[in-house]
């Protein structure tokens, strides 16, 4: 209840829908609510070029890129179940071997309960996935095509436009369908409909949708400074995708649940700012990651030792340094440098602590042994000169101690 | 990156796994972090006087009702296929027709996807469901039922306690198969597993699992004052789950995607109040209640107006009144009286603006009609005697003023 009460009678009798504001309750707190829900929709919607109604909040980019994955497969099911199919009965969705887990993993969840079969097109050594590769996986019962914007391991940027490209012509030179073609009327995004998970990207690169020719994106608040613990999926308006979730109507009845208004609104004033210094950060931190790239290659005792730098050089995010240290574990680097207070990783978060090597090292790296050890480096806003000065100092006093156990 | 960086050298360059430390990540940050959301996890599971590990954090009630609920019916299918199944093909599961839309809505998914078949119990006029009643549903291939513990909208408690016996009766004289004893181990929790929602009781209601007998409970931060806007299942070790979004391993390896840190930290914290405070509170709102029901039922105008206190008296939330006004539209009610400053509702903020009638209303009213209106005030930790007077005089007036128009 709000502390002024009894002079202006502000009395909340609806704790039962929420402790704070509901954005779906109707009274003037819960109107209240809902307009903020709405600026906080249209100002992301702004920083994708598109309409607020084409934007849902999730509870992160996990649940993102699972309602863009499962929702197209399931409401390819919804349909043709609703009408009996003229495509052949599993749908075929096509994704990269070195998307985020949240990508990988469902794809291989959804081929085992035998929801669609799948094509995982391997990535160059680059990293970067050639869209001719793509193009050959293509079948007439393909519905969905998934390739992140940028690898959240070793950095490299996916061509996304190209493989849009390749996507829309054979969508002109084939009579795709449609999930509503399924149930006879023709309308709805016909199929392949491309995704692209642009969690790792949104600080840094363009999120024109348009520009991109991108049907669905995901975006996380985790990966941006300042920003709440939520998601958002852009769905375009014509693009049919069936709940994961049963429950209430919210979010145009695609994620139920309370909006987690607070973190939404933190999460649009973040994306919002990112977008306003985009380039200037990315000028700088360019500059800071390929001097830092440098120290590395020209460090006397790093250069002896015959560290590998992962991922295409050019097309990378510009805050990211991955390298791979022959003979040393992973996890042995990590705590050597956060003795040195500092913190880096050995791959993604989401994996760590499996014991196994990182699968996106090995697919660019393929002569990685599991004996060898991976490091990535992502600096932030607030990263200096000094910092990599003093991490690449710190990383020759570790390996000059560790290469007389480990060689 | 900290300030204090340059006396200390804390020197965070993991941007790309979070902006903020990752639970998951395995330096000092990380650890750090990591201790965090085992402690919370602790103070969780002490409020259920369980295990830590059988506690998962998620995105909110919905998303732990639907892990619970499509979580056993998928891992019954994964199970199934691998082996040939002895069970009737489609598992059956079981709830009432007063559930919230996050548990009603996710039943009948899964029986439009095919995927199970359900029973829905019809609870008696007193809103409460009868055991018996459910008793006769269970059948031999019943895998789970879903019985929410207090209601949303009329408050009234459920007898989760007899459910649970009827329940293990039924298994003590049936041989019911467990997950794995598909899988031809026979180990697993038996199946019907008996799942509660329990998002409304968690401030007034006793929460130790094993005197209530559930083998799942769902809680949400959002109706527990000062909570986190996340979620929690709990779930009994023996209990077998599929998994519903693909991803990393996080959360005993049910539910994917970086922890909402800060938000788990102030949802178990809150928990821990509410349990501390249960008793008084619920002593003082149950007076509280009862107060205004009397000034309801003996006020003048009301009493003229012919008004019905929706569901039972006895056994309900300490904080919640909902009554039913014949002749006047709830939504018009709802604005009359935030005009006058109470935030009131209509009927579950998650079902509210789409124009019909509450189904819960109507399924403990049947004499209810379309053109009625409901009422739903749920009292919380701040509101006193004097709110409740101004809220029976405000409604007397409104009630004063549109019965010329409505009757």
């Amino acid at each position: 209840m709000v502390k002024s009460i009894k002079k202006s009678h502000n009395l909340y009798m609806d704790y039962a829908a929420s402790v704070e504001a509901n954005p779906s309750s109707i009274h003037s707190f819960g109107i209240e609510a809902k307009k903020k829900l709405q600026n906080a929709r249209m100002t992301v919607a702004g920083a994708l070029f598109v309409r607020p109604e084409e934007i849902i909040f999730t509870s992160g980019g996990t649940e993102s890129n699972n309602l863009a994955i499962q929702g197209t497969v399931l409401k390819f099911w919804e349909l043709s179940s609703h009408v009996g199919a003229k495509l052949p009965k599993l749908p075929h969705i096509i994704t990269t071997n070195i998307e985020h887990p949240s990508v990988l993993e469902t794809f291989k969840m959804l081929a085992e309960r035998k929801l669609a079969t799948i094509s995982i097109v391997l990535v160059e050594e680059t990293g970067i996935v050639d869209p001719e590769k793509i193009k050959k996986e293509i079948k007439k019962n393909t519905v969905l095509i998934s390739v992140h914007y940028a690898n959240n391991e070793i950095g490299v940027i996916q061509p996304i436009k190209e493989i849009s490209k390749v996507i829309r012509h054979y969508k002109k030179t084939h009579l795709t369908p449609s999930p509503l073609s399924l149930a006879r009327r023709g309308v709805g995004e016909r199929f392949p409909i491309f995704h692209t998970d642009a969690v790792q990207a949104a600080n840094y690169l363009d999120l024109n949708v348009a520009r991109l020719g991108v049907d669905m994106l995901t975006l996380s608040g985790s990966k941006i400074e300042g920003a709440g613990r939520v998601g958002a999926l852009y769905k375009k308006k014509s693009v049919l995708l069936a709940k994961i979730f049963g429950g209430g109507d919210q979010e145009m009845g695609l994620r139920p649940g309370t909006e987690n208004l607070l973190e939404i609104l933190k999460f649009s004033d973040a994306l919002k700012s990112a977008q306003k210094i985009k380039e200037k950060e990315s000028k700088k931190l360019t500059k800071l990651r390929d001097y830092f790239i440098n120290k590395i290659n020209y460090s006397n005792i790093l250069e002896n030792i015959g560290i590998v730098l992962n991922g295409d050089m050019k097309n990378r995010l510009p805050n990211n340094v991955n390298i791979t240290i022959p003979n040393i574990p992973s996890d042995l680097l990590v705590i050597e440098l956060s003795v040195r207070g500092i913190m880096a990783s050995a791959k993604s978060a989401c994996k760590s602590g499996d014991g196994k090597a990182s699968y996106v090292i090995q697919a660019v790296n393929p002569k990685v042994k599991e004996t060898d050890g991976s490091l990535r480096f992502s600096l932030g806003r607030e990263t200096t000169k000094a910092d990599v000065n003093y991490t690449v100092k710190s990383l020759s006093e570790i390996l000059t101690k560790l290469k007389k156990w480990y060689s």
